[in-house]
């Protein structure tokens, strides 16, 4: 066998016990939840942490063997431009999602409560907007400039949420009106999780460097089961 | 210019088309909703249709350059390896959710409320398996079988979302738990869709063929404005 193929191999192999994570990661949740079990429901959160540094590895590994490729600036190009259209594509989803819910909302009076929809709107939108731009003229230090809002929005989405679950409680008569207001929280909260994965693309494409969970660079590396 | 220079062009001049779709269809829908303007919501349902060819389009451009690379084969692995591992990292995170809101939930009493949610969990987590038995052993026709399944586990989430929405309206003491199965409802609906996405990539794995949006391939192909 070639180093080349060994190399694939490898990736396979990781990836496969990525798979087997996340599988018993979904099962433990489940179980944790039928079982009313909380100690069940800690381990899924200690697996995720395996989970994303699993991510980054095979992400790492896919980097280097693309790398090496021939023609390898191009093929980066055409492999982070299927991934930004399909980030695209979930973003127009969102859109849809809002819109129906905008026509849900307009036959309906409004609530009497202060919410940060319009921030949050902007800031989301303007992360699309920053990180598509960082795209078009290949600017990562523009593209960087997306990654930290991603928290904001984030943020917002929490307390908005806990607002519109307070006041729902406060006035049952509300309670589909409220639920419009959440989708359309989270749509925007997925609208800057696709900006941000954008973003990190153009890093990638034009540094040939992988940025995504870089906090969790910060920890060591934690073994897998298989090595 | 030579002819794969031409071709990355065009792959670029695409997907910046598809950028300002997408930027223009969360644009309108921002302002459907503030300025509860239904028929603006519709066009937003309009483009997201275009917004989903152009990912077709997109991909399939990606997909044919691809394919005159030297050692394409090993290229769509290493392609296919990095994004099965992203989706798998999402379910890592819906797990975690799921866990998070069983730990909240075991601290409560029962809703006392016949959901679906155990037989839409058994069907979302069999995907995941099936799914991923797919990409072990290289089995298009394995993975195909999960492709239809995803409307089904659509339809439970709609199910449940109703169901729940109509006892909190009329038991507000039990809004909070509501809300609680309504994330649980919704991490397994899109446990379901990473699971879908995995089975695609499959296909396109063995076959080298492209099978996302195939509803969409049906309509006839839509001009858009660059042309």
């Amino acid at each position: 066998m070639d180093r080349f193929e060994t190399e694939l191999d490898a990736l396979k192999q990781r990836l496969m016990v990525m798979a087997s994570c996340a599988e018993t990661a979904v099962r433990r949740a489940l179980q944790a939840l039928w079982e009313r079990d909380d100690g069940l429901a800690l381990q899924v959160k200690e697996s995720d942490r395996v989970i994303d540094r699993l991510e980054i590895e095979i992400d790492d590994l896919g980097i280097q063997q693309l790398a090496k490729a021939p023609l390898a600036g191009d093929l980066r190009l055409v492999t982070v431009a299927t991934k930004i259209a399909h980030d695209l594509e979930r973003v127009g989803d969102e859109a849809a999602k809002i819109a129906r819910r905008a026509a849900d909302l307009s036959r309906e009076p409004a609530i009497p409560i202060q919410l940060d929809v319009p921030a949050m709107a902007s800031l989301a939108l303007d992360m699309l907007e920053t990180a598509l731009a960082a795209f078009r003229h290949c600017d990562p230090a523009l593209a960087r400039r997306v990654l930290p809002r991603d928290k904001e929005v984030d943020l917002f989405n929490t307390q908005v949420h806990r607002l519109l679950a307070q006041f729902m409680a406060e006035h049952p008569d509300t309670i589909k009106r409220c639920l419009h207001w959440m989708v359309v929280s989270r749509s925007l909260e997925r609208i800057a999780d696709h900006a941000t994965n954008i973003a990190e693309d153009v890093v990638y494409l034009c540094e040939a460097q992988n940025i995504r969970h870089t906090g969790a660079k910060l920890v060591p590396a934690i073994e897998s089961p298989s090595r």
